[in-house]
């Protein structure tokens, strides 16, 4: 998808909200237990509920993993519905790869290829050869982790390296990456005072925001720091929104969530275009 | 496994060889393309030919996610001729893993349990709460990536952190983890010279070196640097064995090559013990 695709989606819905699709078949409703393929209707119903409300869907992939060839077969049904269905959503492998040359390669065709998603996330601890194969893709994302919102993203990220935070240099060194225009980042919403120093950096690039809501996350603070004209942002919800209810009425109460989020964010792209 | 078993099946073979299982399609000899599996049956003739000479196996997942539900279904295959056959055999899924807490507890149930390897590559970026979740498994083994073998290392991993090198700073924090006498790391042996200082910080934990071989790496370099009392290395080689001959005789020319390192490694460990 192209960059332009997903921003024009962003200003007619008026949502940069991005749901996580993190299934989990002891959190489902159990009456879906039955069903032949439970995670796959799941996350079906979500889908038909939080559309309206939504830019994006990012499966993470270690959910599907858990499964073995069963969730991968749900993985693969749910891409195929998404892209079929609802081809203007922009998708998120949320994978967090990262290997040398030729084995970037693989996962590069594994995710956007065979799976066909938009864009993967991917690790950067293994430097410039381990991102470049993935950025070789045409209208093809890779989200680079850059400040992750958990209590670990302290034992290095944050630390100096050569004088700057790691994650500072992760972001300046993978500017020279070639095609680093097919870059976003993941930034953490609980380090929303940290986007100010990070748009120094990157001023344009879209930064994909998990951390919102459950994890403590202000929407707003976000929008304040972060921001850009072309709104560059992708704040993504999982639990709060699938897991709204467990009882038969959970698609319902799904979309009420992220109908929500999305009212919420309709007011923060209103003050930013007044500003 | 236990680690004694592993350091009891090295002294028992004379060997540290870990032979990585990176089966690709393009590469296997054609004629076994007409099988029912693929990927399988050359693996199993892999494994047959070279059990004697190595101690430990490492399927790349990312040539196994490449070919979708076939290939994680051949990656299952693979994980249940080893178990049952050669039960003794250290497995590794070289998977450079790394995500949040309750993430990271189902990619480690997915490869420790549904498909029962013994241990997992892992990226340090994310920090303490992205790696404790795989050290809670009794007798598996978390191998962090240091230093790796490829030219992007040299992007973040050798700059300095507060100081010192990322690669050291990871070293030095892992130690402090729960549980972090379960953790092996992978330095690569292209960086030979560096193993003196990494055994100053870690002077027993195991190291996966990979890049002997095709990436250049010097055996005897790497043992003269990094063996310790209880070797303390598998040295790894994926291509060099695998694709020797793309003829009907690969199996038979995969063990020269395996039997050929193995003899070199004796020779080490002999050199080692009189030393």
């Amino acid at each position: 998808m192209k960059i332009e695709h997903l921003i024009s989606q962003i200003q007619k819905k008026q949502s940069f909200l991005c749901v996580g699709l993190d299934t989990d078949l002891d959190k489902i409703p159990t009456h879906l237990l039955s069903e032949e393929d439970p995670i796959f209707s799941f996350n079906k119903a979500i889908i038909d509920a939080t559309h309206s409300y939504c830019v994006a869907y990012k499966p993470n992939i270690a959910f599907y993993e858990a499964y073995g060839l069963q969730g991968w077969k749900s993985l693969e049904r749910t891409m195929d519905y998404l892209n079929s269905q609802y081809p203007e959503m922009f998708t998120i492998a949320d994978a967090k790869r990262g290997d040398i040359g030729n084995t970037s390669t693989r996962y590069a065709k594994a995710f956007f290829e065979s799976l066909n998603f938009d864009s993967i996330t991917i690790a950067p601890y293994m430097g410039r050869d381990s991102v470049e194969p993935f950025l070789q893709f045409e209208d093809r994302h890779t989200i680079l982790l850059a400040l992750t919102s958990n209590q670990g993203a302290f034992d290095f990220q944050t630390k100096k390296l050569e004088g700057q935070a790691l994650y500072k240099e992760v972001l300046e060194v993978s500017k020279s990456y070639k095609n680093a225009e097919r870059l976003m980042y993941v930034v953490g919403a609980t380090k929303a005072t940290y986007l100010s120093d990070i748009r120094k950096i990157i001023p344009n690039n879209f930064l994909l925001v998990p951390g919102v809501g459950a994890q403590g996350g202000s929407l707003q603070e976000v929008c304040e720091h972060g921001m850009t004209a072309e709104v560059g942002l992708l704040v993504n919800s999982s639990r709060g929104i699938l897991y709204a209810s467990q009882d038969e009425d959970f698609a319902d109460r799904a979309a009420d969530q992220a109908r929500s989020i999305q009212q919420e964010m309709a007011r923060e792209l209103a003050k930013f275009k007044k500003a």
